[in-house]
């Protein structure tokens, strides 16, 4: 009988969403791991845990991704990617590089939660259907500010080290795998807008077309574990919300 | 001539903001900080290192808050907490009670965003005044949903532990104070809404007015340091994002 792995990672099942950072550094490091919710059962055991209330050290998570690992349950995906890290050899060996690689989890963090908020700038308890002229306002304003700014910060990021190399030096951490899944994201969700500002940012495109082609990235992606991205997801794939397509738009 | 304190805290003159949470950690521990955009130049100084692209182990912030601590620099308010929580001994001293604390404080930062959107659903580049529609309809999902469900989140975890105690066990932590500074300025914001949605959790009441009882922080409270929560903060105390007071409102 195959022993379970020593990691559990609790996520809703059917979507990529914030599961999907972690299951980045799992598959990068060859590490094995459950993914619960898509187990028999599983999504129960995940419901289960959340209705508890934990203890002071181990407290309940507030919402969806966490880990079990041997007796720490973990929320919140940079706490969880922090704590793998090192664990898994995608951080530097040093206090100064860890908290690079975290304080880049957080901004990617803080740029996944806008691309959401794009379809749902009203709240997560209506439907998109229910605030679609609002997210029409909202995507305006992230196509146009937001979207440049971040890929523009994380391009000069990049132009600080040579080329090839990644955003915490010369090896790979999570957050270059935050950074391709953002990218991944945001190419599915806003092909044009996407297209159009990446221009200016070929550091970024072309580190996260080397994340994809790792050797175990790039066989992840192509397995079974790979969900696609879908409409229920954090990156949605909304033509209205992407920017008018070419010949229609007119200076 | 006085030395320079080691930490330099980097943020907007004139609000709480984000930079408060840090504030506080460093009020509490009674560490010497220097609020370096309330100096003379300060503010220069701060936007000069915000244009520059610092290097692999010490990227340059995306935004304020960051940190200066030695040769350090570190951007991220929940980077910065787990950074400076150990040294100024506001964190469990084992590793899950650092994580527990970690968690908090990032579930706490999903909420301080929350609540900065409902006056700002469609963009920080617009005025409040150019999203007002929006945000009336998004501070009634927050009001009658986000608001109670991050309160009883946070009175569920308090419930897990005996009276007069902390998030994360017998001792305070840096969450304890960010959890205060959230409580604080919804308090500010929606003095209706939150009266009515903090009666279910008595727990996070009684713990912000421990925290806010604490001989460090109240000094801090009472004096210039301290700034007034404004409406170019995060908390805006705007009427018409309220509940309806008493009598208006019928069943």
């Amino acid at each position: 009988m195959a022993q379970k792995p020593e990691y559990e990672l609790f996520y809703w099942p059917g979507i990529q969403g914030r599961g999907e950072f972690v299951r980045l550094a799992f598959e990068e490091a060859a590490a094995p791991y459950l993914d619960v919710a898509r187990e028999s059962g599983g999504v129960k055991a995940l419901e289960k845990l959340l209705r508890e209330r934990g203890t002071p050290v181990a407290p309940a998570p507030f919402a969806p991704p966490f880990l079990r690992h041997r007796k720490l349950m973990i929320a919140q995906t940079s706490a969880i990617l922090h704590y793998i890290g090192p664990r898994l050899g995608l951080v530097p060996a040093t206090e100064v590089g860890r908290f690079a690689a975290l304080q880049h989890q957080l901004t990617i963090a803080d740029w996944v939660a806008e691309s959401h908020d794009v379809h749902h700038p009203i709240g997560v308890s209506l439907y998109y259907e229910d605030q679609k002229q609002e997210a029409a306002r909202r995507s305006t304003d992230f196509r146009s500010g937001r979207l440049p700014k971040f890929l523009g910060y994380f391009e000069s990021v990049l132009s600080a080290s040579s080329r090839r190399s990644y955003l915490t030096g010369a090896r790979i951490s999570y957050a270059d795998l935050s950074l391709f899944q953002v990218v991944s994201g945001l190419r599915y969700a806003f092909p044009r807008a996407f297209a159009r500002a990446v221009r200016k940012a070929p550091r970024v495109s072309e580190l996260a077309e080397r994340v994809a082609e790792r050797p175990n990235i790039a066989a992840y992606l192509k397995s079974s574990r790979r969900l696609a991205f879908n409409e229920q997801g954090i990156f949605r794939n909304y033509p209205e919300l992407d920017e008018p397509a070419a010949g229609r738009k007119k200076r």
